[in-house]
């Protein structure tokens, strides 16, 4: 295995765990059961990554492995215990903030590895960054992250960019992925503590 | 053809027809008109299907044969005739069930067919048994059968797992497959007449 | 380049760009940043054609081919710089108008060109036309166009049917999709302008 391809593995399972919590979360908040927690867990944690394998006409990453769905079960399993008490919301935000900033930089890795493009390379993580929370939010009928004021979509831009940038101006894919997901974490963060955002549209009189 | 594809071609068309008749009948409630109906019969029918095979990489069952396209409008023009009166509510919850569980193992065994193994083809079997359900609620924006207490993804899951197992002890398909479609209706039923439900979320305290 | 593929091609890029500036405007009415301006862009401008791809089994016109990812977002920088004003709702309406005569024809034709034949081709052509606007409704948590009474659905498959029909008897690609055009535009405009609707369903005593 290439450190390539280790390090997209490696990043997949992380991002399919976070993000399969925070489906997980969400069933928590309209006291679902189990079997629920489980179909929300599977949804967010791989819907993500599934999209982006089809675009980019790759095998679907979970059908041949089963660990990625024993991942989602786990995820569930784990919010199912220990899941309750206030700090469920601001558990939420983080755990999306962690799977956004991994998935930025995967999503934008694998479509590179299938000779994708910069510019596309770039959509496709931030596309598959943000398409979990939005099943997510969907499926839930939970008001999607998308129309909040903070920054969201731009903070795995910044990820994708940034990673895309870097190994194309020759840095391995470690550091250039390290270096995405922190920009990513680092944007979103901000949006989270300090309420960052972007001037918004202003219409001409 | 060998049993296994003819039992998937026939479960396949009845699922279409009993989906696609929830879709029709999605469009009765807010009183849209024929092509609406056919419209919403399409999406429903074989929504379910069409992403289990993107995600199996089999090719989109419906493209290459169109009679499962006359199948949904066949489905839509009956609900346009026959599908007034106060039953109507009742008939959609009911049909919905048979399509439930004739895609939760029908999603299965034809995940099985494409050399899935056996955790990804249950959830292949109860997602597919789900989607099409899915897609109805949010483009008719109609509560969504997932947020109810009644037990629904589960019923999917007794029906896809009861197929899994039995085939892989040995079983025909054809008996398995009877077995997985009463076990998923059971339960679905069971939900439907006396309101099962599995205990939800408690949040510790 | 046949004359079939160029046709596909330039249809694609017009219909790209102003599903593109539709996406934008929903984008501008909630006052969205630059950044969600270019996501909402991209998802309702590549949207219809990403899904009538994976339906045909083709690859995804857009991941191979940056231009149409520049289209989309030089449509969010034209509505970012120009949009505003209180013509807007009226400027939406019209460019899914346009957006929506273009896919239909280009769905079919590229569905054909794929060898699907013609009942298929024209679900294509109908659901690729409609998926744009429905996928750009369902994110902005905007009340969904298939909800309401005018015809929309109708104008697709007038403009698909159309095209499908004319090719059939041994038109030429070109002037099949200019009528095919013009008869989705032209009961599109009936219904905007004059309200055109079809009968809604009435449920029986």
């Amino acid at each position: 295995m290439s450190s390539l391809q280790l390090a997209t593995v490696a990043l997949d399972h992380a991002a399919v765990f976070v993000f399969a919590a925070t489906g997980a979360l969400a069933a928590a908040e309209r006291r679902h059961d189990l079997v629920t927690f489980g179909f929300f867990a599977a949804i967010t944690g791989v819907g993500g990554g599934t999209l982006r394998d089809l675009l980019i006409g790759a095998p679907v990453f979970w059908i041949h492995r089963p660990a990625y769905l024993i991942t989602c079960l786990a995820a569930a399993l784990t919010i199912w215990i220990f899941g309750g008490g206030r700090r469920r919301e601001q558990l939420l935000i983080w755990l999306d903030a962690l799977g956004l900033s991994a998935y930025a930089v995967f999503g934008a890795a694998k479509a590179l590895s299938f000779d994708v493009g910069p510019l596309p390379a770039i959509v496709m993580g931030v596309m598959t960054a943000t398409v979990g929370g939005i099943l997510r939010d969907v499926i839930a009928q939970h008001p999607s992250v998308l129309l909040r004021r903070e920054v969201y979509v731009t903070a795995a831009l910044a990820g994708a960019t940034t990673f895309v940038l870097l190994t194309g101006l020759g840095l391995a894919v470690l550091p250039a992925g390290l270096a995405g997901f922190c920009a990513a974490f680092g944007v979103r963060s901000g949006a989270i503590v300090f309420g960052w955002t972007l001037p918004g549209f202003r219409p001409k009189a």
